[in-house]
Formats: C-alpha cells, structure tokens, sequence
C-alpha cells in the first residue's frame, strides 16, 4: 500500500501519560503514515478503564505544534482525551485512532480495567477505526522495536481492509524480539480474573490502609485460541473488541423467567 | 419463595457513595431477603466504570455494625469497594452482589462509563450473582419507591433462577410510578452514543478550562427489544450483560486478513 498520505488523520492516545516510552514508540510507528496528533494525560492513568472526568474541569496544554506532529497534554482520564480531540482539538473525525503501546498487558479480563483499551472503545463507538496496543512487560524501559514494526503492519492491514463498526482491536504483544516473535494470531478474550491479595499496611499514627496488588488466574491455560495462549507462546494477539456487552443467547433464557 | 434467609450474605454497593438516597432505597429493599453488607464508596464516583485505584492506598471506614446490617465507606472506586469486600471485609463469597440503584440511566453505551455496572461486572468475573439498578432520573431526591419494590421481585427470581456463570444484569427504572409502569422487560443495550459539547469557559487568571457535558443519540430510537424503547415506553428494562468482549464473527473476518 502507498504509505504516508499528507491527509490521513491519525490520532494517539494512550493511558501511560504523553511522556511515556510506549506513546513515543506508537508515535514512532504511525509517523510514516500520516498527520500525527497526540491527546494523551498529563499523569499516568493506568486502571481508569472507560472513565470520565465530571468532577473537575479539564485543562489541555500543548505540548509539541509542528505540521505532521501535534502534542497535547490533558489533566483526565484516556477517554476524556478522545472526546475532548474529536470535540475540540481535531480539525474534523480522524481516520484512524490508535491507543498505547501500554506499558503491561490488556489480555484477558485486564480489558475491562484497561485505560487503553477505553480509548479505544470510546473511538468505536464514534465509528473510528480504533486499535489499542499493550506490551506484556510492566518495564518502564520495555523494548518496543518489534511492536514498533508490528505496530504500523497491523494498522496498515486495518487500514486496508477496514474494520466492521463498532468494532476495535485489541493488540497484545509477547515480551520477545523481533526474530522470537512466531507470528500474529486473532484469538477470543481468555476467560480468567484477578485474584487480588490487598497489602495491608499501618501509617504512623495507627490507622489501616490497603494497596491493591495480586496476580491473574487463567481459568482455561490450554485453549490455544485465546490472547493469553497465544502470548504465552510467543504470538502476537488480536482480539476483535465489541461495546455492545449484551448476552444474546441469555435474553432467551430471562424471557423463560416468569415477571 | 421463602423470603429472609439468615445464612444469605448480600453485599451491596454503588457509583453515588454511601450516603446517596439510592443505595438507601436498595438496603431497604435487600432487608426482608438476608444479612446484609454495604461497602460503598465514601464520596461520589459517577462516571468511573471498570476503573481500580492504582496510584493512592485505600482507607476502610465503618459507618454501621449491627448484626443483619454492617455499612462500610471505602475512599475509592465502586470496583475498589467489591475487592475489598470479598478479600477483606466479607467472611465468605456473598450469594448476591447488588449495585445501585444509581442516580441516572445506565441503558445502551452509558453502561460503559458506568461505576454501577462495573461493580455489577466485577461481581460477575467472581462468580457472584451479580444486578445493577438505575434509575433513569438524575434527581437527588428521586422517587425509588416503585425501584423498592420491582428490586426485590427482580431478585427473588434471579436467585430463584440463578444467573449464568459470568453474566450480570442491568436493570434500568423509568422514571414514572408504581402504577404507569408497564412491565418488565428483557432488552438488548440499544446502539447509541453520547454527543459531547464541552462547555468552554475561562478562569480569573485568563486559562481555559472544559466541563464534559453532551447528549444521548440513539441510533436506532424504533427498535422495541431495545433498553431505550423499553423505558420511553415505561417499561423496566433488564439487559443481560457480559464480561467477554469478544467479537466472534469479527474473528472469522481478521481470519482473511494477509498477516
């Protein structure tokens, strides 16, 4: 495909903060593509999940102003940076919304805390094509060569083929490099959840707090079309991401119930 | 059924905080069924859906300790407040988890932006029987007593019927008596979005600042099996509601792209 078009729109977010060595690499990997616009948080946002900021006002700052690369700062929360592009900073809808490269993975249940993959689903629901993209590794040092150029590959089939309404990805990648990487695999979001052990702790005059920490528990650690099969081995992931949440096949099963 | 059951652990909470007239009028209605526990957040989380608190320690207070009723305040998420009820605060896995009843809707893509439903999820993921209730008015002071009474049936059946493994329900309310409203009935989450308008204004220093605000838009106001119609129409809505996000026929399309 002809790469950079001078008209093409893209805007990245993420919810790391616009410091972040992953939104640089994503900057990085979309530059060759077209006109770059970064709305990303001021401070990290990790876990703010499809958050929205009503109880403060926000304030934008900018950053970065040239022709093919803008930056802006906002004080809230990932989505609030997509509404706030698409509503006041961005000439008009952009043609493709990408959000990360976050620092740790969204497999799984991680989606539904994910401030990454918020963004995205807040650009879906917009009708963008919206794709998140996470690194596995926690680091904030983390190597993002190889999603640097998976990164653009992956937008650039997006881009082609076009995604359905409605409808993002979410993009996961195993902490390898490029020539350990096997390859990209489409999976289905791997049933598991967070076992949370709170560390309890006492301040200095005596009273209790609590910091939320814990570890994943796979429940189904063989099912090879799952986005956590798939990283464990070496793949990248992509699960195609719906906002609509409802159960189908249960609204069968409640009209059974006798109201 | 039997009604209160000395052994049923109920585990309530909510977006509005502990001390919101809705999550009264849900104790109220949760008291005849078995013991019950509140752990809710101290202040108002509107708009904090999925979100987990990352960057500060949690603090527990405890506002009331009778033996059918204990209520504790947590100064975090809605999320937050069920983590730290199942692995801290509760003897054993409860056998219901109620959210709610929320001031404001949560039909179609608001469940998105919603702590009351990302309550209700979390609930879910942890294999609780999980509902969320919300009323569709705004108001403060907003009349829940028919919400009191349609709960309870609401419950009854589902614990009569049981919920499937990681499903929760959204239960909306219309904002109209006992006696206007028409029924119960089982919807899917309507296609729609929030149009923002952010109300620009400027502080005493000369700097810009934003206020989110905006409007629903329903994509598709004639739908009958949708939650919007059901409550226009003064029906209560219930969406069955689930964790995996997955798009399965997106996959079989990704399948053709060339990676």
């Amino acid at each position: 495909m002809k790469n950079f078009e001078k008209e093409r729109l893209i805007l990245i977010t993420n919810d790391d903060g616009y410091q972040a060595k992953g939104i640089k690499a994503l900057v990085e990997s979309m530059q060759p593509l077209g006109k770059i616009v970064v709305v990303a948080p001021t401070e990290p946002q990790s876990g703010m999940s499809h958050a929205i900021t009503v109880k403060h006002p926000l304030r934008i700052s900018k950053i970065k102003n040239e022709e093919d690369l803008k930056i802006f700062a906002v004080n809230g929360t990932p989505v609030d940076c997509v509404k706030l592009a698409i509503n006041q900073l961005l000439p008009r809808k952009p043609d493709l919304l990408v959000s990360g490269i976050n620092h740790g993975s969204n497999s799984s249940t991680s989606i539904l805390y994910s401030g990454t993959m918020g963004a995205a689903l807040e650009g879906s629901i917009n009708l963008i094509p919206s794709i998140g993209f996470s690194h596995i590794s926690y680091d904030h040092e983390a190597d993002f060569s190889a999603a640097v150029i998976l990164s653009r590959s992956i937008v650039e089939k997006a881009l082609k083929n076009g995604i359905p309404k409605n409808i993002c990805l979410n993009v996961n990648f195993p902490n390898a490099n490029h020539s350990e990487i096997k390859g990209i695999k489409i999976c289905r979001q791997t049933m598991g959840y967070w076992r949370e052990e709170f560390d309890k702790r006492t301040d200095p005059i005596g009273k209790e707090y609590f910091w939320l920490t814990g570890y994943y528990h796979n429940d189904e650690p063989e099912a090879q079309d799952t986005d956590e099969w798939a990283l464990k081995n070496n793949f990248v992931s992509i699960v195609p991401v719906q906002s609509d949440l409802t159960s189908y096949k249960t609204i069968k099963l409640l009209n059974k119930w006798d109201f």
